[in-house]
């Protein structure tokens, strides 16, 4: 008779990989329990439920985490404009850690000694689960059934007959997908080449240039403390924000991102997303704040962004360094408050007028007209100053006068 | 009888300003020397030296820069991804240090005592002017007659009218304007409200979105050393490809940009540019900077990048600094090689497919497919040491277990 | 008659400069308001207030500033390292935002229309006032008398005998000192030359290497979230703390610094200080950290802490950066707990023990005993991934083997 | 009958690890081959190559790497100023790399099938080590008996002498030691709890700051960009003069270091350095460097310098991203000439004088004398400009008046 292992709480989300991990983890002698959250991915929780029970979990959780997962983790990430390498929003990266922190939550509760994700040894969200909980709860064992199995994807499917396991129409796609509230990421053998272009049937949430209206549609988005609270002047939650501009952004092609990405695990990877709030969001969020902060500050935070985007995309979200940047940032956005005109249109998202209480920008100082408060004298002193470290460098290292020769004069 | 002061170089467009500094300085006891340089502006700079010398200047240079602008100016900028502030290609600050270089030859040439520009005391461009001028000839004294003189517009015409100057038709225009190769920058009173949408009629190199082709062009770029060599398979020399591609990319509506920029001289101004070339080629090449250099390279570069910027935009081209830093990125360069494929669309320029020989993608490893030569199985001690460092961390600061009140639960 | 201007509040020292200041101020039109203000620089307040009312000034206000100016000036610089070039603690740098701040209060008061400082034309502290009273009141006025009057030092000496301004024995001292409770900066003409050691006489609080006593002296200092509470275990307030540490650090010889600097206003400057507790407290604050923060942290502070020197260096101390890099800071505090050993002998400050309950080193870790805890079969897996995009870098770039001819082997 | 292999080349230290892998790895059906390098470490080639061939080694290659070491690593590192963490010269980190090179080529050279190192799981070096090699040839195993074998430290003191190999006096050392020209590095249980001072037998190549000679010493260097070529007047080539400097700082107590240090590994380190010529010449030269370098680059290459030390520090000598920062320092050293006065007294080295042909620092602008070249009233729109962005934003952001009342004011 096999040996009991305790409880072990398994992230599920009722594919064929984490139903197929129930049967796995049973055999190997633990009592399985399922969560499964709803992050904005449009998953139906009770049938999600329903057939964890039938596919043999102890018990199953279902949890509406949307609302956490904008304020804990989409918005902090917007006030860093969080995109790693530049280009991808994080929005998988930034789901990981809250799945997590319900795992060692419900494995608290159930008494578990262990979870489960189903991720293979060669993506990013291993990582991110796994650093988490470590971070979160030093005593849980994580399990990785997927990474240790070696199945091939033939005999999993078998395996899957075998044990009553449904196997839906998914297992044919050629697709792997990962979806939230902040995007959704799209993995395929197609992409593997990088002079493909990406296949149309890859994308659900946006439309192609081609097929986007002929008419651009402005919307206008509020900001408080950097973060939004209004589209077109109409007070909203976050959730129903993020949703509602994904629809309206979506529609006009907006948030298409394909990049060579770096992965933690040493190797680049062709990555293909599509976030048309998170990419609609970050230009407005930026361009309000060129006009709300300070050069130095502009500067300073965009270092830091790039350090916030690699802590969030390595799985250090629980972090020390994390938390100091976002109390840099919170600092920062107190005064990110205003308006933004965003004009959608056949695949751009482009600022087009910005207006803020909290603005910087001077019309006096910068206006070419009469009403002119800039001091033109002190230019000739700032110059003079400004460019005398140079001036004494090269008094210090004379060079020859430039050569002429390859220009052709005329006088 | 007044004091001969010597012969002075006047940087000379052929315009309103530039003209009555011809007689302004001729009133003031110099000899008028003028330059006027062509970095791609479509000047005629035949008539440039006729109308020169009928306005009393004693020697008219006119020369082609153009070759000597794309090789010592744009190129280390693409190679650098040369932006300031992320957003503004740096079109017209690259000009200034290579007329400021060809003034203070002229002024060698000549015997000149000084040289002279045409620029306000708010702007960027006195500040390059001046700046470079003192670091590639100490000795010679700058002067800018429009930050002296103190005319209104109105005064300005009438003294130009006294003087005999034509005053063209362009005075009546709202808008403020620098081209070259690189990109045209506008000014403009409306501009001044940054609520307002910039006007159709400030743009002339580029198409709005709505009239842009309904149909994609893609263009495939290939890049030798981090510089393009040639158009759709076809060689070229680095003026004729800019000049190219700025036609194709500015038919599809690319390269505007509009933006708060942080002037160097203290505040904040809002600012409108076109450089289809710039865009387009600073999006190909960092898109093949992702295939063929390293995750590290990449962070380090970004960094050093935006130092690059700031250098070129406050006239510190002529540094040490600026050195150092193109020796690195030229190392970095020296791997950036292959093709890139862009689709140019209704605004947009997108890459849609990247090859090249010193790839380091490696297939092999990023596949999903039975090709897969990564190793799981280290997946798994790597992220026990990677995350090490945040679970002792969290050993030290116990904290209490997360509560989940706000949350839905369903078991 | 002379028109009369109005109060200024004149920053007061009470030797030649502002002593001369409040005559050249009070023949300008003024009525001269002084301030001197105690910032640990042995100053005797009712001194000055004798002097300065008896000179002419119609009020004279002392104020003894050096708690607010540990508490809100030195206790942030320690947290953030505050070291300009990695080798000035910034002490005068540190004071001048504080005075700003009571002149700038003390005109409100008085209702007076303008504030004065004493500064030449190339140095720090004129851009230091300036900036910071620009900052706290835009419509005051600063004026600048000795940056204006042109006098030769004859000329002033003359100046104020004419005036009845006692001409101190310290007007034939070669040195120029500012001294406050974090350091004491001395400038003088044999300086000039790089290549002369300082004189000895240059120093008062700190004694040379030679002299020092041939018995070393430990001290031990407690840190409570980065801000020194005790030392040898007896709890003290900061100013006590400073001023002790200074006498005890400075009789070993401990905190002197000579450098080459380079100012703000475009040329490098020598400079020598004596900072006997603010080295001593940097290097055990720095000691400790490296004991209660994650490297990650250690990395991203040290580069935050050189922007917080430059803004506390060129006058941006009540700027909108420094705030946000304060918030960093004060977060990773929150765990730099513990005691810090210093043994202070002939010079040197060395940490020779550290404990913290804060602490994230962990013996069981590090220990090569038979506790170690480290699990070694990890690493392999670890070096493999961490290795991995060299080798792959390598692979799509082979080089020829090296060559070893200059090299003797034998085998 | 055991299955043959082929060969290894080992890294072969004659110490009690090594020699024992030599018979663990001819067990294991390999042919040994064993490399020992000279650099710096005051090893006897002549006797380790006998040791080994006794030990039962098919060949024994002894190399004198101190050259080459110095060269192609130290110098680079020096020109870099290359310190871990701020603190730790790279000693051992640079070592490893060339030994890889060495290991790669005598492989090549033997057809060995494999390279093998005798460091455990937890350190430094077999990152080192292993990404090295994986870099120089991706094909080469590398074996790391030591890690793999599990002996306790008896048992491998039994299965030497079951082995016949010696067992020196050095097993019984609680020191844990590896030394080459640039320092030494010591490792012991007593240094596990920081706050236990370090032993001083653990130190050889220093003596303590208590029996250091009551005289000071000065020396003086002589650098060539950014290269030290002469002590005291004297040429000298680059092992010679580090030599000659390590006898002479650590004859007066220059050079320790003790520190916690993060390793790569995931856990902090109790580390302590004897490095007495590599703390003398990064201290002259970055005081050189003061002096002939711009405030920008100084800035600049600090930020660089921490990466360098990064990369050297874990493995990543042969990358890319170490090839471009070389490019960057070496571009700056052009101009780093000059000699620079060394005061040695009491382990403190303390830069007393500098000159240099490629000076920066101004005389004339510097000097507060009557040769005064500055231009004072320049500064005054200098400061209006440098403060006008702050101003701006405190126009924007009004606040309250600040309060007074903890300050006690007299007047």
């Amino acid at each position: 008779m096999m040996e009991k292992k305790g409880k072990v709480v398994l992230a599920y989300s009722g594919g064929l990989d984490t139903s197929v991990a129930v049967c796995w983890l049973m055999e190997r002698g633990y009592d399985v329990v399922t969560l499964t959250a709803d992050v904005g991915q449009s998953v139906n929780l009770e049938e999600k439920k329903a057939k964890s029970l039938q596919t043999g979990a102890v018990a199953a959780y279902v949890m509406d985490l949307k609302k956490q997962f904008v304020q804990e983790f989409v918005w902090p990430a917007l006030k860093a404009n969080g995109m790693y390498q530049g280009t991808y929003p994080l929005s998988s990266a930034l789901s990981r850690p809250l799945i997590s922190q319900q795992l060692a939550w419900v494995a608290k509760n159930e008494g578990a000694v262990a979870v489960a994700h189903g991720c293979t040894g060669k993506g990013q969200d291993q990582v991110r689960f796994e650093v988490a909980i470590g971070a979160l709860n030093p005593e849980l064992e994580v399990l990785a059934p997927v990474r240790d199995w070696h199945f091939s994807r033939e005999a999993e499917i078998d395996y899957a007959k075998d044990h009553g396991i449904e196997v839906g129409a998914s297992v044919q796609s050629p697709y792997s997908i990962d979806e939230n509230l902040w995007g959704r990421a799209i993995e395929c053998g197609a992409l593997e080449d990088p002079w493909n272009e990406c296949p149309e049937d890859a994308f659900k949430i946006s439309v192609s240039q081609e097929v986007a209206p002929d008419k651009p549609q402005n919307v206008e988005i509020t900001f408080e403390k950097g973060i939004p609270v209004a589209l077109d002047g109409v007070s909203m939650d976050g959730v129903s924000l993020i949703l509602k501009l994904r629809e309206i952004a979506g529609a006009h092609g907006v948030g298409r991102i394909d990049m060579l990405e770096d992965r933690l695990v040493g190797f680049k990877s062709r990555e293909v997303y599509e976030c048309p709030s998170a990419i609609t969001l970050i230009a407005a969020h930026r361009a309000l704040e060129t006009m709300t902060l300070s050069k130095e500050v502009l500067a300073e935070k965009k270092r830091l962004e790039a350090s916030f985007a690699d802590l969030a995309y390595t799985g250090y979200w629980f972090s020390p360094l994390k938390e100091a940047i976002d109390a840099f940032v919170d600092k920062t956005q107190e005064n990110v408050n205003g308006t933004v005109r965003v004009k959608l249109f056949k695949g751009m998202a482009t600022v087009t007028g910005l207006k803020s209480l909290s603005s910087v920008y001077n019309h006096d100082l910068a206006t070419y007209s009469e009403e002119d408060a800039f001091d033109h004298s002190a230019a000739v002193g700032f110059i003079k100053v400004w460019g005398l470290p140079l001036k004494t460098w090269k008094q210090a290292h004379k060079q020859d006068p430039e050569k002429n020769e390859s220009i052709s004069v005329s006088c």
